[in-house]
């Protein structure tokens, strides 16, 4: 991480890809690149049901001091997703409805943000989907110079600009976007593999019997009673 | 606690008490057993407005390992309500859509877990409720046993195969199977006493003179003045 | 703070300030006083969409024990704001319907309370509205005294009886009563402006020019770049 | 879970597998039962270096009110140790300088306390251990029922009258009263077959040789490289 | 509470009521209050042992900002203790040993801190004691003011410039100025009572009867059995 | 980050700037690189007063699960520190004495963890420093594939193999490998800048003067006052 940059022109990951992890969403995504790239839960949506994938444009910010938010929106096209983190933790509400004003206007997908965010009626009511660690109308200043589109740790997980992010109610996953194209396709087997199976299980074949368990459960050990006292 | 096992065939509720025990409540329930047997607060309802009430099957599951949930499916009736307990502290989603077609396929009214759940938009338009530590999309393994209808710990309380959970938007409390019956009638007494205490303070009657607490205040030493000054 | 004394008649604050405050939101209020008395995020809204300002009543409770607040009920005007803190950190249902038809009898506009609250459904059908620092069905006793309208600290901001409770969903803020006339003032300012400026950035104009920010970038040593391997 | 009940007489643990649980240390224990049993790791010594096993009275306490430690210290017999639980989470000081006089006096050998603890410098310098959530100076009150000596939960692990609890630097295990003696001798076994494996790794061995892991590593697909550019 | 201010020459406790209060310890000194006035038991000193009392000097600081810290020296005098507030939550290193090193050639006794703080070693060192809320190397930035001995909320408590802080193992108390004499009194009336009540508990009284709790507890129903099975 | 590789050979830092940083200590070393590179503040030291440096060899874990520790050993050489962080948020305890002999054995300086650690008294026996985020006496299973070599997140941190770690009572800093010699020489300027200004400070020239402040204050606006009546 460098402070006082910011770095133009980087390069997204491809727009038929993300529709792909958009349709999937987080869950399956995260399964189909091997259980990793999940940001920590405390990620939360500010309101329910909004589902979007798209491009990280990267933001580095000081504690407390949202001015690199302005800095950023000009480096924002259609499509792309903001995701921002601070230098060290901090819950105040960098951003609201006059940020979100400018990012629609450019086709700004959302805001990923570990910190805090105000003014949620009205960016429910913009339709602008934001995924924070807390809701909080405390402003900030705008003081001191992080960066923008550097690689940056956000909730616990790596994200490079230009990175795939894929958010929903279930939270959000980053996908490397040199690996968007093996993922989406991954996903994509997992979306129709789990089709087939839900009406499996809707006709109430069990799990243990679909999925084959029993043999390895047995050789684990398990046992079955009809009571404690059988021990 | 023990590992390995399933217990097949525990005893339920009766199904009046555990009818009586929903419509009253958790917060009524709670009160009606001397303010003992609420899960701690952290459990929360993936969607607003689900109340239900349903004999526990619990199952407790390693960190990060959904193995015995698949287990726990067969040993569930119509009108059960699964309880999940991880060995030690654990966000990640155990539970999403899978899982709960098939519950649901038997009647299963629906999932207490002290740890994560995912699919979160699937499970409130299938209508299958979940009251959760957590919500996190980060998937879990099939690697180590646990144990079903064993007793456990579940967010502080002990539960016990067969108890009676009831919960709502106000939280999860468990009622002992034995003493079902008797929590029952003792909640439909309070339940009664509350709707003709609604319409006597609706009328505007203060608390303090319907419950006649002014002489044990005064006796207590409350002061009532018009100013710090005075003191 | 004082034990066991009940302050009468404590002063409100204008009306029309609390409505010019009201309609600013907490948000832009919290800015309008140099970006101070907004109580900790922790506290949220029970159910979404409420929006309230009034004149703060203030309850001092010991942990798990409520019987302050049927003392404070009695103090309650039209327009009041019922502000509650314990003596030491207690996520307990202090409040539930029975204490909000009292209050809602008396015209009293909500909540806000750094403990538990249950009753949740009920109290927004009722349309009275709580912020918290949690939702808990865990009851309380009434057996030791705290005070009513002394001043206490609430979700870390000093809040004095009569001071104006701006709450909605962006969270609380107090401002000092005597403070409310010139803070409303500075409020409605702020509104006018953020609305002008809302217009000029939905034209696509950048804040970075709007609000003239790029020199002073520049001063700091904001460095552009087409890739990290120039520096 | 009852109020208002003191059981008298209840049965201990076996004084040898006692000493034989205190040596081998709760990290032993805990995974000579199962990797089970092991109290939540907020609980933490309030001084370093004490390591003690007894058995469990129990003591169910309401938030911040302290009188049931008063009457518990009457059950207590040399040897024992004082687990205490709140019916709702509380982090006030329970526990003094002056209760710890009667424990000592008693043969008590320490405190396990779901809460807070106070007088952390006296109690060292008293040699009398505590194992809580919490150092606060905060008092209680003395006016509300809970029991003695019944079934509870303390920190996320059921503790049964009687049962011994293990605690030292690690934290707290808890072993059931019928099980102490296997769980000694499982546990003893570990403690040898430990001291062998550490000269073994002490020489240089490697884990990897000596556990003999290499082949299922590989079976499980791990793969070697010399630079990521390789995958 | 205010930005932008130094307030000059604010009165100081009384320097025999400060001796009394710092002998007496937080625990009583709470007690002696009500059992009101300790800050949140999330305030630990940074190395243990150390007991201090002085007046309180109080500096409000912005977020990730201690420029104000070094404002606040020159306000400082022999035997006062200084007592910082950020203005939303923060949990950075405000502070260190050349911060230390100013204070303590001025006399100040200590320092407490809703934030974090660094340099702990050279502090312990030096004998300077800190209760902090963190441990933090994360540095800070002096861009945006604050204010200097205007009232403030730390931890939870309100401090007003001059007030008595009375900080050890077990936390810190605040004692309101003018209070300060009474509270005095009243802590060592508690400590010459404890000190003979100890001898009793030593010799073997039980607290239950020295107290004389038995007739009271009998009153509210507490129950004496031999097993759970007699209810 | 990829699942179930192995890199050997990774480079590492200057053992003579290595050397350097471990003496600046983590506070200045941060101050050093712009104030980034802290892991979060819950990382903190078993034992107190251990002070080391290293080249990173870092491990991706499940939850829960210990098995690429074992792997990690043989990749370990004189000098370098042990990072491990797992998938997803995890307490138990991953690390005790038996690892620690076969690190201790190939002259690993230290552990950091982003998890729980365990036998913390013989380790500080050992004189094996480990950072973590709980103590933990909680056991894990050998049964799923992790990394080791791999960048990974730690503590919000981006880690790189190879990149010097700087650990000691305020934290832990991460420096990457690449600008370690920068970093070393702008932190020893930095240790010996501190030490002058030190002196300054011990004979009492305040900081206000020292470093210029107050002008600039100033201009901000601060205002000294002898009462807040004044304003």
């Amino acid at each position: 991480m460098i402070r006082g940059v910011v770095v133009r022109n980087v390069p997204r990951a491809d727009a038929a890809d993300i529709e792909v992890l958009q349709k999937a969403g987080s869950a399956t995504v995260h399964e189909a690149q091997a259980r990793l790239g999940l940001l920590a839960p405390y990620m939360r949506p500010i309101w329910p049901g909004a589902a979007i994938a798209g491009s990280a444009i990267t933001v580095l910010v000081p504690p407390s001091d949202n001015w690199m938010l302005h800095v950023a929106v000009e480096q924002c096209r259609e499509g792309d997703v903001l995701v921002v983190a601070p230098t060290s933790e901090c819950l105040d509400g960098y951003f609201g409805e006059l940020l979100a004003t400018s990012l629609q206007v450019r086709g700004v997908k959302g805001l990923v943000i570990d910190a805090g965010c105000r003014d949620v009626k009205v960016l429910q009511e913009m339709g602008f989907p934001v995924w924070s660690r807390a809701i909080s109308a405390q402003g900030t200043v705008k003081e001191t110079l992080g960066s923008v589109n550097i690689p940056l740790v956000c909730a616990q997980q790596l994200v490079n600009p230009g990175d795939v992010i894929v958010a929903d109610d279930d939270g959000v996953v980053v996908v490397p976007r040199l690996q968007a194209a093996k993922v989406a396709a991954a996903a994509q087997a997992r979306v129709d593999k789990e089709l087939a199976t839900r009406k499996v299980l809707a006709d109430g074949t069990l799990g243990l019997d679909y999925y084959q368990m029993r043999e390895r459960l047995q050789a684990k050990g398990l046992r079955y009673v009809d009571s404690l006292d059988e021990l």
